[in-house]
């Protein structure tokens, strides 16, 4: 869209993808170009916002900047009756509960701030920009550290009593004892890399390709896909995050799927047509920031 | 609303909610009024269909008919590209499958259909005018001889690549051996009436109020509930069906269910207002079929 610069006005939002390890910061244009980007470590709140700020506050100097959207680590409140609407709630993270994120953004950048989760902001990104395009139902999975994900149905982030944790369903397996402090074996007790770590007694990156725990991750995983096409029958199956980095286990996981629903559905098109990789790579949280900034969520403070 | 038909004209429809064992046939006006209704054995659909149009062409006579609005037993195919669109494709029910029961049905009534699954409908029903109203998310689901749902979002039934079916969500269970053809202990294999009997080796509705069956339905039910709290976050969980005829099995699974979620999701009220019993009784599906004839879904034929 470059060659429309001259003729049209381009506006320059704030994004921030905010994760448990680091806030991934970008001034970004209308068109997606990333203007200027850093990464910044998630410490204390403090000492984190303070580089937020002081990272954003010299470019509102040199760009009229409309607003920051906010995809963010979480549960964050999304209840607008609520005092701490757009904060961090209950995370385990120390330091970091109850934190008003969007509250203390929007007043020391004098911004509006629109926010969501980290995985329903990927999930938008990904409708908008990258691999749901033009899907009805769409669902965006980060397999990392945790595991969680996020919904867009006809174009919206689905929100219902809160929004979405995905991670914490509870499947058939074979292991007796799993790693969810609430749950045990759910989901989130058995595929987080935090879970297989502790299932396998080793860092999940020091797990071999032909090691088991790969086979078995990706018949939990398929469970899960298979729970998702029976239920919400998306289009797409978008897996992102750290785990899904390993090579091949996508594909075990599509193989295992098919296995799973047993020609019981007719989808209609081909099952790695419907799980898939990310398509905007590292980039599918912040440019969901930026979607978030242009107003194309519902959460919001601070609105002009 | 009656006090209007002085002032207001009303509108009437022809309402179809087709089940595997019988056709339930209205003449239904705007304010929801059954004029007139009658209910047809699902035999072959030659006769059944036949005395489905003895019944509503005395009435065109009588009245200026509208639509015909079919919630309709399936799988009903929902792909408007596809020659069998608003037919019955591969049900197991003896003589039905590839019907094009819509397209037969618009022909001989010379009418608009308007159609969508049973379960669709009736969550339609209950969202405009049953137990799902207001609610962003909401999920309906029948267990009765099968186990399906449906889901309203934002006021529309969910379609993804085709409709929802639920009833083979994988769940965790005790129980080696499930009764699904394909998928063996899916929630359909273990919890619908016709695997309860299975399992049990005697008809559902002969097992006493004291019998272990119903603590492990509850069990199973609540496995389904909790995962659709963690994905959806549904305002409402509404269960219908033959089977939650039984007293108490709601109040057990509303138990089970909180058990299992071990207080991780702060839901902001009591289990039992979210997981409830349907508002219109038995007339959900007759309703969302008004529903779909006053052009509330978005699937039809012969259009005008």
């Amino acid at each position: 869209m470059t060659e429309n610069l001259g003729t049209t006005k381009m506006n320059y939002y704030a994004a921030i993808e905010a994760g448990g390890t680091k806030f991934n910061c970008a001034l970004i244009r209308d068109d997606q170009h990333i203007v200027k980007q850093t990464r910044i470590a998630t410490t204390t709140p403090e000492q984190t916002l303070n580089q937020v700020v002081d990272f954003f506050q010299p470019l509102q100097a040199q760009y009229t900047i409309e607003s920051l959207g906010l995809a963010c680590f979480g549960p964050i409140c999304l209840d607008k009756q609520a005092e701490n609407y757009g904060g961090i709630t209950t995370t385990p993270k120390p330091h970091w509960a109850n934190t008003p994120i969007s509250r203390q953004l929007s007043k020391r950048l004098n911004l509006p701030v629109f926010f969501d989760s980290d995985v329903n902001g990927a999930a938008l990104g990904e409708y908008l920009w990258g691999a749901a395009q033009q899907t009805n139902v769409a669902v965006y999975v980060t397999i990392g550290t945790g595991l969680g994900g996020g919904i867009i149905v006809n174009g919206q982030i689905l929100h219902g009593l809160h929004h979405p944790e995905m991670g914490h369903m509870l499947i058939p397996s074979s292991v007796e004892q799993g790693h969810c402090p609430f749950h045990g074996g759910c989901l989130e007790g058995l595929a987080s890399g935090t879970s297989m770590g502790k299932l396998w007694q080793q860092p999940t990156q020091t797990l071999d390709d032909t090691h088991e725990a790969w086979q078995l991750q990706a018949d939990h995983v398929a469970s899960f896909c298979h729970n998702l096409l029976v239920t919400l029958a998306p289009e797409k199956i978008i897996l992102g995050g750290g785990v899904m980095q390993k090579s091949s286990l996508l594909t075990m996981i599509i193989e295992a799927t098919q296995t799973k629903l047993a020609n019981y559905l007719n989808l209609g098109r081909p099952m790695q047509e419907i799980i898939v990789e990310p398509a905007l790579d590292q980039a599918s949280g912040l440019l969901g920031a930026l979607a978030l900034a242009q107003g194309k969520g519902r959460h919001g403070i601070g609105l002009k």
